[in-house]
């Protein structure tokens, strides 16, 4: 048979099954556990999702517990919340206890605290001690990720002992996966590392401390999810342990979970860029509510923010009233400062978010962006003028689309191209340095979006754009 | 000692050494195998990058050609493809061959196209042909992240003579993490997949076949990174085989490699969303040139797309001359549907890029984007009449900041609010339908940039803010 494979346009193997599974369930749940052996979790999490709500529960007592846990873990979290929520303390302790530990955590967060609390209470001791000491951290953090299953093995082990060991661990009942395993020096601190084809690959008769790297890649328990993901992706590894400041292994944290986190972490970025809080949900199942909180907030500091440009206006209006053809280029002028200042914001964000540019670096990123900026500008401001000239030359020749700018149409053109220079200048110069200003006050650099970025230049492009009007055109319409 | 922790703000441990390791490399380079022998070889790429250029080809013949070739693996593209080009086609084919095959393909393509031929023609005649082969695919596609050195058995096998045959593979010398192990069919077809850690916990006597996996996940040569890396993220796998149309199984992509491709994507995509042509190379590094070109295109597109809004106004040259306080609130209007509809095209792009949203659900959020924008519009339009009527009660008052509207000042907050209304309620209707409009059309939805949406929706705001003003100023003002 042919392996599954993946279509974006079709949905998963398991998920075609998901009618008949639900029937079975219905006709004769004593089988499903069987029928569903060779299918992975997150295609059973799919047939779940497929079901009524109510029918859930009953889905999972059929699995086998441990099996039953791994389909919570790739269940939608709205839904494995609810049915949770509806199972009794006990039902739900039993079940959650099977999970991973950094798992198991997650799960309880999302949770109203008092059920959380219940179903810890309802837990056998040495777990409820685990998950209580997972959920003292911040769930983005280093030790909200990890999971406190790993193996660590002392120094002075042998190969052969080792790999006994190994295997014993392998085909007990606890889940994570072992891609590396660690070595301790006498007082349990970490001192090396291998994997586990690097321990299969080792001579019989030496130490674990032969053939373990030393100085392994670690991180603390408060770093953030960034850091972790750029620590395991830097150094191409699948698992990296987090360490306590005493130099302890306190757990792991798999590249899996690492994925997640980019993910949701891009996400947020996204979201924020586009000018909003991030939903930090699917956009399919956040409420109207959250939703207009978290857009409208934004939009409405964006807004009285804006409202900067009508005081400008105002200052400038008997100008506006003597050159009937000023006012027409206002749009045309302000969204190019606007769009350059979202050009350089996303540019940098990025690559701060990268580390591939630190604070230190404004500097460097001004000097880079303020030829850019200056160049952009002139051919912005060749564009704009040949627009005004053409426009202005099939007026002259009585064509369709023409118009009569001014008698004086040639100094409107300097004035559009001008300030459009200047405009697009400032645009890539503030657009760039807005994420090291907020980073440097203290703010996440990403909160630095298209909309902020445009409604700051919009005001300073007005300005600009009325000063050099009223420096070419003094004495001559002015 | 206490392992190396990662704190943002410092450098790894292994850059710490590089003055010592710069300055034994002048002295005594025939020790700098046996000291540098401990170090991660990303730490060893960090060392090179900070020595003179011409001492990198040095530092690399100092070390075992294995270690090298890791080195390379991690080094700086720009610095490694000069590296390379200034050694012999001997030199770098002895080098790159050493290499995964993956890496290899990827390292070739960063060079000129006749270098790498030369290269390829010194390798040996096998790794020769894996590499043209690899090379055929696109970098970013399955094919092209996929490396073809992986482990599989017929599945027949027995456990302990498959473990037997993992001992020695990991004993030679290819470097190939084999955290999966896929099981073959009498046709040499994928057949299951099991874990290292699977193998180890097999009972003795068991064949392969009875403790594989059936079914495993696989990729076909020709999905991209995205695809591949939502089957690694989906499924929470290591390692995804690429399988042909036949069901052979041709290479392996292993996570590392998908959170490379992940970051690489995401970079793209900020990058457009924030209106330009992605870069391809970090924002220091790439030259001034391309950048202007990168940023110029869409800026020129964006400019002569706005100059509608200069159209728009010529169009309603009277109405402005007639009621001064018309053209006072343009940007204000405009910039509320820009804000609003890079907002929706931020949700959206992302959730497609998620796969939360398919073409099919457009309606769905049509039905979503329109109350939310009227609320959201309604909101802004409170907000904008509050603003008038404040700045008028001061001006009757005669305080600072004033301004006198109109004596019909009253109709014009109302001409501002239900612009808004209308404005917002079009920006977060068009910004969620764009993505859905070039996806439809056969573009990458994540070319909606911010500066697109907002240049589509200035020309309808403008006008919309016209039409209401002519609708509600007829007969009083018009």
């Amino acid at each position: 048979m042919t392996p599954a494979q993946h279509n974006p346009e079709e949905r998963p193997l398991g998920a075609l099954l998901a009618p008949d599974i639900i029937a079975l369930l219905e006709e004769s749940p004593a089988l499903i556990a069987a029928e569903t052996e060779e299918m992975h979790p997150a295609d059973l999490a799919d047939v779940a999702e497929a079901m009524p709500e109510a029918q859930v529960p009953v889905f999972l007592a059929a699995l086998p517990k441990e099996r039953a846990a791994q389909v919570l873990e790739y269940l939608d979290e709205e839904l494995r919340a609810e049915v949770l929520e509806a199972m009794t303390a006990q039902q739900a302790a039993a079940l959650v206890t099977e999970m991973n530990p950094d798992e198991r955590a997650d799960v309880l967060e999302e949770l109203d605290e008092d059920v959380a609390e219940e179903i810890v209470e309802e837990m056998p001791a040495e777990t409820r001690k685990e998950t209580q000491q997972l959920r003292k951290y911040d769930p983005d953090s280093a030790g909200g990720l990890m999971t406190t299953e790993f193996v660590s093995v002392d120094a002075d082990t042998t190969v052969e002992e080792a790999l006994r060991l190994v295997r014993r661990i392998a085909r007990s009942d606890k889940r994570e996966a072992m891609h590396a395993i660690y070595t301790t020096d006498e007082d349990g601190r970490l001192a090396g590392v291998l994997s586990l084809r690097e321990l299969l690959a080792a001579p019989e008769g030496a130490t674990l401390a032969d053939v373990a790297w030393t100085e392994p890649q670690a991180v603390s328990p408060t770093a953030d999810r960034e850091e972790v993901a750029r620590v395991i992706s830097n150094y191409d590894i699948v698992v990296v342990p987090v360490v306590s400041e005493s130099g302890h292994v306190m757990g792991v944290i798999t590249v899996d979970d690492v994925i997640d986190a980019i993910q949701e972490e891009q996400t947020e970025d996204v979201q924020k860029f586009g000018g909003m809080q991030a939903l930090d949900e699917p956009y399919m199942q956040i409420g109207f509510l959250s939703m207009i909180k978290k857009r409208g907030g934004w939009l409405s500091i964006l807004l009285i923010s804006e409202m900067l440009t009508t005081t400008v206006m105002q200052h400038f209006e008997k100008q506006i009233d003597l050159v009937k053809a000023l006012p027409l280029f206002i749009p045309l002028v302000m969204s190019s400062g606007g769009n350059s200042g979202s050009q350089a914001t996303s540019l940098i964000t990025r690559a701060m978010a990268l580390r591939e540019v630190e604070l230190s670096d404004w500097w460097r990123v001004a000097r880079r962006e303020l030829p850019s900026g200056l160049t952009l500008g002139v051919l912005l401001g060749i564009l704009g003028m040949t627009r005004i000239a053409l426009w202005q030359w099939m007026f002259d020749h009585k064509m369709w689309l023409g118009y009569d700018y001014n008698p004086h149409w040639q100094l409107i053109a300097l004035v559009v191209g001008l300030s459009l220079v200047g405009i697009v200048t400032f645009g890539s110069l503030a657009g760039s340095m807005l994420p090291f200003l907020l980073r440097r006050v203290g703010f996440d650099p990403a909160s630095a979006s298209a909309p902020l970025v445009a409604t700051l230049v919009d005001f300073t492009g007005l300005s600009i754009y009325f000063l050099v009007a009223l420096l070419l055109l003094h004495g001559v319409l002015l």
